[in-house]
């Protein structure tokens, strides 16, 4: 998502509150909740989440027409509330932009709440809606009778009231805002601003924000007027500032004679990937291009397209030695310092002569960190960074470059014909030359965390191809009901044109199962659905890899028959979705053969080999 | 579980560590842990978890001859981690005593922390050991450079260090007891106290506890000589005190003309069923006896117990006529202050002119409130106080009771022929005759949160039946591990006569579905396994009557054929489980009369109405 940049809101003290309770415009909280989510964000058309006691009536102004019909907004909800926080995840990854999670009080926001520390750890802008006890039950002292609601800890010690307050601190490690509605908010006009801050700090972030809604709350009127103020996500950017450095970063590029640019995570999880292109579309054609494992984001069909740097886990060492020994400026764009990024922290930047380093919150320029917030304010966003570098940029100011020839990676055919693997499983190797075949353009590849993960450099992307992962937070069973996230975001935006794949562990697929019942359910709205092969080999390969080979605690019940799940689900007759089961190379080859893509979900559940991996997985704990 | 009363544990310093490197009494810590562990709960055998590579040589431990053939233990792998902690959950309750779950940093205890927050709520005694980065890992500091482990939440400021604490902060809300291992630990002897002092703390106030274990602590070498020392639960009780606060009550209760005993849910949470049993079988033929909605473990055959007491819920309103006003001294054991165990604080005890309240913190006598905790030492347990009263009181000493007659609730056949109703679905009220009538001596009933629930203070429970539910945490989708854990526990038992009933919503059990699969995978250890009623009335029913009731959010996909998913999990032949579908009350009965158990897993998918309830959940909404 583009960040916004538009003049301030006008503060709300320009209306007259003390007229909200007679006004026609008046409109109840929880749908003036809604309509200001779907201004921040305008593609948002699906709310994730299950029914409680506490968040009914908050759910009950979705139905209203303002929301439902002139927002055009619904809820999908999910199996559980885990699911649920995955889905939202995916979606707001695909949609690249605010994605919404509802639960209710404890039982339901605690059951989510490691699916939105992955979305922290990930940079995932989800808000995190949960219904709680009204304020009324939360205002009780201890001199009163203690009152213990359900859905609720008790006081530690049995004589005092419990803390309604008790979810928010823990939540409030696992998000970037946390705020919750009060009636005193709603009498002093504060309520439009509380609601605000949530949702911009969430975008500007680009990580989870909680609010917390007491169940007493929705029906209370406001001013719908506050919903003419437009929304804005970023403040105007300290133009000087920025240009100065957009002119020390361009001088640098424009005088370096082996420049690189290195597109990170954080352009991707920033929603900056159409600027990142644009600008290094403007570069010149000898100026070297990266990205690493957990970016993707710069078309690899390119010349300039070097490979994807990835320390010791780069599919070729030629990639680390043009980026390591054949460079004299590296532009490294959204920094995502994370072990899984860098393979272990072997990247190696140590022989280029000078560099910059632009994550969102901080720069580094000539060796000097520069935090992007001074006094509390943000000086200039990425975005706008990234935005003004690609405006400014000219592609003949370029003189210096001497790069004649330089290495570019074309990945190999890895699948070395083995005549018992072939009968008896589908090797790893084989399914990278699958998934590197079967992508098309635009597609959206979502990767569980699996031994596959490991060997994604290996895979060449098409233009434009979108993908998803969760390597740094690293919880099996997201991708599951990331993956219908993804098809909700894909069907909401109209997309047809894109491909949803999913590559799925068995042990993982296993944690969130449940999930593939709600293809079914909404069948009706959602027309492009994903291919999903479940990589069947029995257990936790990885954990086999590092610890435990044959112990108990690495298997799982193995005898669940994948290719059947959907119609035991309701599909009796197979009408949404198709299934199949491939137990070789041979099989693998024939389903390719004949699969023809009409929308449907299609299950592939794809026999692998219990303690195969990819080569790539291999050398990367060797080398390590 | 009883309390032990044992002399003070011999100080750590009674050993020389010096000696333990080179001692061949020395044992890796992970084996030590484990046999600690099942010093504190003798019964236990199975532990719960999932891997990761932050648990995996802890887990090694578990297959080492002490722990794995002398000690007994096995690891269980669930689906799941919130599945885990349900299952640990269950099998704590089931056991009497500590149960563990095991899960892996960040990713998997996140994932947990709702089902640990629902132990924690419904007094459930769950050790839950997590494996963490390890200590090297977690030693940085800030000069240093930064690294972001997987499965770790990054610094809010990006050039910091990462909280690897973090999780223990969030996990501190829902324990009573958080402990971290550290290397210094081992070296200092200090870990054999701070072992003990995490089993001691959750046995004592049966709730969860954390064990936080890096993960290279569990190879250190330890000391066995330490697992000599006697494993003691409980101080000695500071005698000449509950000595006399027990002649207090027995004063009372043997003066009263109608008195009454009324054991509530804590007493059963504590262990203490067969202590409270025993006490009131020393009470005069004509001293009244009550349990409340989560008690139930008053023996509801004898001819002095009047009925379950439940405020406006109670099964009829003679009973509350018997206590609430008919009651001169009401000696109340155990209670559990919750709104689900009061019927929503409709409990009326302003008619009686005496009573004594026993909590396991605090003792109300004669108005005032006493804590049992002074100086950081607690007084006496509840469990010591009431074997002392069981000990103590003597029948012949009670002269003054006046009661000739009183009201006994016997549980009528509620279920009115309807021929619409039969022939279209099963109603609750038929329900209620029908769990009523199955159940026998020392059955374990399981109930999820549904609509079903409320209706069990009408169901007349045989002797020794206990019965498990979660009401006051309330978080749907427990049960069906639960009853996992439930059946592992009286497998491990050997109690092959107690059979095992859950009754479950159809979209409670979608949530935690796949543990289905784990009663395929452990067929060869659970030779008693539970008849599982869904009931299948497609969705949200108790939500559908609190608001929505035609709401999609209130919906499930409600095509799943329960029926078969055991065979789609890989019981192709139906060799470790029965199942049938009853579409109304005839073939109800017929699978009643055709049913004969065999030990295997029984799943009934039972049709329900989408706004059946029973009569007892419709009196209750509406006389609140």
């Amino acid at each position: 998502m583009a960040p916004s940049i538009a003049p301030p809101a006008p503060p709300a003290s320009t209306f007259d509150l003390s007229e909200a309770s007679s006004s026609p415009n008046n409109i109840p909280l929880g749908q003036y909740l809604f309509l200001r989510i779907a201004q921040a964000n305008p593609k948002l058309r699906t709310v994730f989440g299950i029914p409680g006691d506490f968040n009914l009536n908050l759910l009950e102004h979705l139905y209203s027409k303002p929301v439902a019909e002139d927002a055009g907004l619904r809820i999908a909800n999910l199996c559980n509330e885990l699911n649920a926080a995955y889905t939202a995840d995916g979606y707001a990854r695909a949609i690249d932009g605010l994605a919404v999670l509802i639960t209710t009080f404890g039982v339901g926001e605690l059951s989510a709440c490691n699916g939105v520390a992955g979305s922290f750890t990930e940079y995932s802008p989800v808000l995190h809606i949960v219904g709680t006890t009204s304020t009324r039950q939360q205002s009780l002292q201890d001199d009163q009778p203690i009152i213990n609601h359900h859905h609720l800890l008790q006081n530690k010690d049995p004589l005092k009231q419990p803390d309604h307050d008790v979810y928010r601190k823990m939540a409030d490690h696992i998000c970037v805002v946390n705020e919750k509605l009060a009636i005193s908010d709603v009498n002093s006009g504060d309520i439009y601003g509380k609601i605000d801050k949530v949702l911009r700090t969430i975008l500007q972030q680009r990580r989870p924000g909680y609010l917390f809604v007491p169940s007493d709350i929705p029906d209370m009127m406001v001013d719908a007027r506050m919903l003419d103020r437009p929304f804005i996500v970023d403040d105007e950017p300290a133009m000087p500032v920025m240009d100065d450095v957009v002119s020390v970063i361009l001088r640098k590029l424009y005088a370096a004679k082996s420049p690189a640019v290195l597109s990170d995570a954080l352009t991707a999880r920033f929603g900056h990937t159409a600027t990142v292109q644009a600008f290094v579309d403007k570069l010149p054609a000898n100026l070297r291009l990266f990205s690493t494992n957990l970016a993707r984001n710069i078309d690899e069909t390119k010349d300039n397209f070097v490979g994807c740097y990835y320390g010791v886990g780069s599919p070729s060492p030629q990639i680390n030695w043009e980026l390591e020994h054949n460079t004299d400026f590296l532009l490294h764009l959204g920094i995502f310092n994370a072990e899984t990024n860098t393979a272990g922290y072997s990247m190696d930047f140590s022989n280029i002569q000078d560099k910059v380093i632009i994550h969102p919150d901080y720069l580094v320029l000539d060796g000097w960190t520069h935090s992007l917030i001074k006094g509390g304010r943000r000086l200039f966003t990425m975005g706008q960074l990234l935005a003004r570098l690609a405006e400014r940029v000219e592609t003949n100011k370029f003189t210096g470059i001497e790069t004649k020839e330089w290495y570019k990676h074309n990945p190999q055919k890895l699948h070395k014909p083995d005549a018992e693997t072939d009968n008896q499983y589908v090797s790893q190797s084989k399914l990278v030359d699958a998934v590197t075949e079967c992508l098309s353009p635009n597609d959206i590849l979502v990767v569980e965390t699996c031994s596959f993960q490991f060997a994604m450099p290996d895979v060449k992307l098409p233009t434009g191809v979108k993908y998803i992962t969760q390597a740094v937070w690293g919880s099996i069973g997201y991708a599951l009901p990331a993956t219908l996230g993804v098809t909700f975001a894909v069907n909401d935006m109209g997309l047809t044109d894109r491909r949803i794949w999913l590559l799925e562990g068995d042990g993982s697929a296993q944690m969130t199962v449940q999930e593939l019942s709600t293809y079914l359910r909404y069948h009706d709205i959602l027309k492009v659905n994903p291919t999903i092969f479940v990589i069947n080999n029995s257990g936790y390969t990885v954990e086999r890899l590092i610890n435990g080979p044959t112990r108990s605690y690495n298997d799982i019940q193995s005898t669940w028959q994948w290719s059947k799940l959907l119609q035991v689900f309701g599909d009796v007759d197979k009408k949404y979705h198709h299934s199949s089961k491939v137990n070789n190379v041979a099989e693998f080859d024939q389903w390719f053969a004949n699969e023809e893509y009409d929308g449907k979900l299609n299950v592939v559940d794809v026999t692998a080999g219990k303690m195969d991996v990819s080569d790539r997985f291999l050398s990367l704990f060797l080398k390590k």
